[in-house]
């Protein structure tokens, strides 16, 4: 691994392709990074001018007075791949490149990625790029960048009173977003340390330069803005490493909807993952999706200034001295997800004596103008966070003016530095520049969107609560050596697709539908014999590989009962069989006890081209068909991880009481789940898909019903051809 | 009705409760008024001072050198009644009562707001109040207020270069809220007319306030921020007023969830009503609602910049020379259900001449950066405008700088001036205040976040189609006399509730559910004849007003053939209905024939307590018990609104061809939606539920079945009762 250090830190930079005409991006680049206070060497390189904007140019990197820890490398295409070369043979460890009409563009700039990446890895270069807008190491004044957010006249790169006392960092695919987030926080005094762009990524990727920082240890907070991720294993390992260490990751995924994917594979020539796959995945570890800039800043403004006081919970305090206002914030918050709890007596009692009459304690604490003027915002929100009803305090002001605030500004320290619970600020008016700076130095963040205040409240609680839960070490136990090898034994015979008694018997190595009695057999006689062995209305079900979709083909018989019923369903059955696929070779009849009633459930493991096998699982019938009502995660889970996740279906309460049906036995269902996800963990390049449908969920203590059961293996022939096409 | 011209423009104004000190709200007010350009009288009225802030003070209203036009009270509340009496006796015609301390706080105060209200009445006086912030006319400059942002010091009331030619009003249940418009408005530079606060509206309401504008005919787009609507039929009457006038009404509704009603009730006295009611009726009068501040300000930016220039479909094209930005914007435009299609042939090729090849020209049209630079953003937005496959243009700029906009006025102007499609900016990094006045002068309204622009254009794109809808005149017929005189006759016999039979006997006479042959009979042998003439199987269920509830009393048996079980059925059902309600009058029992399969659909009608009557739909089973999914709308629609009320369901996929089942017959559910709506409209002060649960809908061209039919009336001695209590 190159050393990302000399990227990020050089103290000599060499600027290939600079000009002085500054109107030209080529001419930009260099008067960005000689206009802020960067105390390292800077070398034009020109083939063309002995001077660039009044400094000495050099002709080549191979002719600068000693190596350049960094090349910023802003030449034709066509090009990149000799400089890049030269860079390397003149002991250059660093580079960017900045050049567009990669991958982008086809075939013959996908060769030119190849070439980058394998010279890179030659001479153990940090390479970042191609199609990237460059990188600011704020701390260091160093903005090797050609955007506009850069400029001097954009404002200082350092606030003077910044907002907490953590920094935040921005890894970005795209360029222009990516330095987006430095100028719109400015009014918001957030200390950055670092904004890097890594566009085609033909060596370095995000999880890199994450990994770099998060090992660095100085970045508390984190804006990434991710495409398509191109390594998964690199960037679940990274996430991962971030939850342990604290450090949120705020994502804003773009390309979530078919025309933004369209643009995706127009713009950095990878693919876009499915969504539903990158949010499952995001879930897994801990990351806070973002919907917008505004929102992911709000998030991060949240963790920026509360630091450790993290709410413990979602039980939030509303203070206001607008009605309406608070009315408008406790809507916001419910919408979100967070609680407003009718607060205790005590604490209304204390607030009572502050309080006109035509104000109000409940909460929203409604103090009217009056009562505020009287109490001050600190005094108001202590009182409130005193609660024990409640996790964290949203003070409404208005910030248009900022004399009163002053006044309350000792107050507010003294309450950041004493009270656990954040106490965040929103504004429905817009803040006076003073005002910011005020509760910056309080240590309260504040808000102008009432949205904003609430989403980031609830992504903090959020976090708090997930990182404990994903933390705690997971309870999927190793699944034995002896299942492990059977049935990896079993799964490298035969063909491409298991029929359900091969399926079952494949998955009952882990327990997967082994309580679920089913007997193949090759006869009506047997079919017989076995229905009055199980002794209850039985199916009877065709068995064959050809065969997958068994009841469209007719070939699948329910609720019989009786020798004579079971004997001519199996000539039906098998009849039917023969007409739909008159070729297919049949392993016989399958003859299994009809489920008792409960909740019809799919379960299943697919294959996501990114991020490898997910289970699925979701509420048979309408809410899966007209809804799409499923939930996602990477496997393996344990049974916790499961029941969260059966949790996040829309129609989840229908496994409460239903009707005149009890409570469903969703333990045993979290269990099937962490099981069949062990399954897939273990056997992950064996299979490709795998179909529980239905299961169905019985009553309480009660257990599930595997009524079906399907394996489709992995074509590791087409997986190579596959591979050796791209 | 009083003038509220009176109020609003006002040739003199006393402030009755001046005070000289200006850190309290009787100080400030007249400090307000004061600092800007008002050029009538001002009147400081004062019991205790002869000066106030250096102005000749009066002892009362009735010393003024004449009646002033309007009086702005802000003393103690229990003085209001008398001293609102002694503006009326001195001739004043307009009061504004800024005073806390009414129906917010109790009996006491309930009764004072009577005696205003009264009044008011008595003089012809236009009262506004109490508990509001007042109001400021920006024509005027005239602010009768006390809120910050009306502070000289906030900036100036007029913007020197206004977005669009239109202007903007906002009013405002809540007075912080209400004021928080103009403030957040400032940057923009949006024109506004007036912001009126209506706080407990113990006299006049939103609703008055807005026919007076619209009468007037000043105001281009509305704001209206809404607690609780205080007269339904008069903000109805004045909705439908708006929309025939083409002037949008944006309204943020507060209170919708319960932690925001619970601070309604305590905050303005007034119940919310249900907020599905809210947004039914919202729905019908094409009202555009808006999450929070930005949101209601981006769609009014739309309408202010584009006026007429509303986009004729939900079709976009994308204009942007960074690829991260473009995606994202795709994403936003998606996410709120615009189209984003892939540019026709002739566009792409006029685009690709100035597009390099690692840009595209699908759309989001993707120029690059050298090729936003060749081309400039207006040529640029002109090739895409002129595509026959988008109804409007989003430019996506960094608006850092304007250097590169500067440049491009003329041609935007020109733009603006020829092209019928609205163009639209999102700049992803914060606006230069110069970028903002070109934009403006250019006509192009430009938005800070990518999900406001997209929502602006959704918004005005809708209203546009709904406003052709809604105005088309709705194929309500009017029920012949004969039928809504008998219904009318029945309707007023009889008990409380209506048992199927009778209801079905009633619905007929609008041909509801008239082609179901159910025949009521009191003996077995009736029964069976009964079920024989039907000649398939048939349905029986005991009718009695006491048991609305048949299922569960077991009083309903199904799917009976031959004469034998016919006869026995009826047995078993009059049995169970005797143990479940021993003296409850049975009127006989219903036979019925099986309806054929098909989708199961509730309708119903119920009666909201703000709105009155409401039509409800939605598909039975899972969807709407575990997911709430029904669409409302106020009665009477016709069968086009009713198409359109089903397609809002988040199921109405089902009504396609769903598993092995063909279309379903959406047109005659339709009808028969029509149908009741205008019975419950005939007849809404007689009725306060239907409920026809289920009905079948039967594939394409094969019609509906009602099953079931309950009719509860209203009761109108408890209507009475209520009212008295209130």
């Amino acid at each position: 691994m190159p050393d990302i250090g000399k990227l990020l830190w050089p103290q000599s930079v060499a600027v290939v392709g600079a000009s002085s005409d500054t109107h030209g991006l080529r001419g930009r680049i260099l008067e960005i990074l000689r206009s802020h206070p960067f105390a390292g060497k800077i070398y034009p390189v020109s083939r063309s001018a002995s001077e660039v904007q009044g400094l000495k140019a050099y002709p080549s990197v191979d002719a600068l007075p000693q190596p350049a820890d960094l090349a910023v490398l802003i030449v034709p295409a066509q090009l990149i791949p000799a400089e890049l070369e030269r860079c390397g043979k003149a002991g250059i460890k660093a580079a960017v490149i900045l050049s567009s009409g990669f991958a982008e563009e086809g075939e013959v700039g996908r060769r030119m990625q190849h070439d980058i990446a394998a010279t890179a890895q030659r001479y153990d270069m940090a390479v970042a790029g191609p199609n990237v807008e460059g990188f600011s190491n704020i701390a260091a004044a160093l903005c090797a960048n050609f955007s506009p957010a850069s400029d001097k006249s954009a404002g200082p790169l350092m606030p003077d009173q910044p907002l907490g006392r953590g920094q935040v960092s921005v890894i970005s695919q795209s360029g222009g977003l990516g330095f987006a987030f430095i100028d719109r926080a400015r009014p918001r005094n957030f200390k950055f340390r670092y904004i890097v762009t890594t566009g085609n990524e033909a060596a370095l990727e995000i999880s890199d330069f994450l990994d770099y920082m998060l090992d660095e240890g100085e970045t508390d907070v984190f804006l990434l803005l991710v495409e398509a991720v191109k390594t998964p294993e690199k960037f679940k390992r990274v996430a991962e490493k971030a939850l342990k260490a604290g450090k949120p990751l705020i994502v804003g995924k773009i390309g979530q909807t078919e025309p933004g994917r369209r643009a995706v594979a127009s713009h950095t020539a990878a693919l876009a993952g499915e969504q539903a796959a990158y949010r499952a995945v995001f879930d897994r570890y801990g990351l806070i999706e973002g919907r917008d800039f505004d929102e992911m800043l709000d998030v991060a403004a949240g963790f920026l200034a509360c630091g450790d006081r993290l709410p413990v919970g979602k039980r939030v305090g509303i203070c206001t001295a607008s009605g309406g206002a608070g009315i408008w914030m406790a809507d916001a918050c419910a919408a979100v997800g967070l609680d407003v709890p009718v607060l205790d007596a005590a604490t209304r009692a204390a607030l009572d004596v502050h309080i006109p009459s035509y104000g109000t304690s409940q909460n929203p604490v409604d103090s009217t103008a009056q009562g505020v003027q009287k109490l001050g915002y600190a005094q108001f929100a202590r009182l409130v966070a005193q609660s024990p009803s409640v996790d964290g305090v949203i003070v409404v002001i208005t910030a248009r003016r900022s004399a009163f605030l002053e006044a309350d500004l000792p107050k507010l320290k003294e309450l950041s530095r004493e009270c656990a619970k954040p106490v965040m600020m929103w504004t429905y008016t817009l803040p006076a520049e003073r005002t910011i700076e005020i509760l910056n130095e309080a240590g309260n963040p504040l808000f102008t969107t009432a949205h904003g205040c609430a989403s980031a409240m609830q992504a903090m609680a959020d976090y708090r609560a997930r990182r404990e839960r994903l933390l705690r070490p997971a309870a999927v136990a190793a699944s034995p050596a002896q299942a492990r090898e059977k049935v990896h034994a079993m799964l490298t015979q035969g063909g491409p697709v298991l029929s359900e008694y091969r399926a079952r018997e494949v998955l009952s190595a882990y327990g997967i539908g082994s309580d679920d009695a089913a007997t193949l057999v090759q006869s009506r006689n047997e079919a017989a014999a076995a229905a009055q062995a199980i002794g209850r209305p039985v199916a009877v079900k065709v068995q064959s590989a050809a065969i997958p979709h068994k009841t469209e083909a007719g070939a699948v018989l329910l609720n019989l009962a009786g020798a004579d019923a079971v004997c001519a369903a199996y000539d039906r059955v098998l009849a039917a069989a023969k007409r739909y696929a008159p070729k297919a070779r049949i392993d016989g009849v399958l003859v299994q006890p009809m489920a008792p009633p409960g909740r019809e459930v799919i379960l299943g493991i697919n294959r996501d081209r990114t991020w490898g096998l997910l289970l699925m699982v979701g509420l048979g019938g309408v809410l899966v068909e007209a809804l799409g009502d499923v939930a996602l995660a990477p496997v393996p889970l344990d049974a916790d991880a499961a029941a969260a996740l059966i949790a996040q279906l829309k129609g989840a309460q229908l496994f409460g009481q239903y009707r005149k049906m009890p409570s469903a036995d969703v333990e045993a269902l979290a269990k099937l789940m962490a099981a069949l996800s062990q399954f897939a963990a273990d056997h992950a390049d064996d299979i490709d898909m795998i179909d529980l449908n239905p299961v169905i969920v019985h009553a309480q203590g009660q257990g599930v019903s595997v009524v079906d059961a399907l394996i489709v293996k992995r074509d590791n022939e087409r997986v190579e051809r596959r591979g050796a096409a791209e």
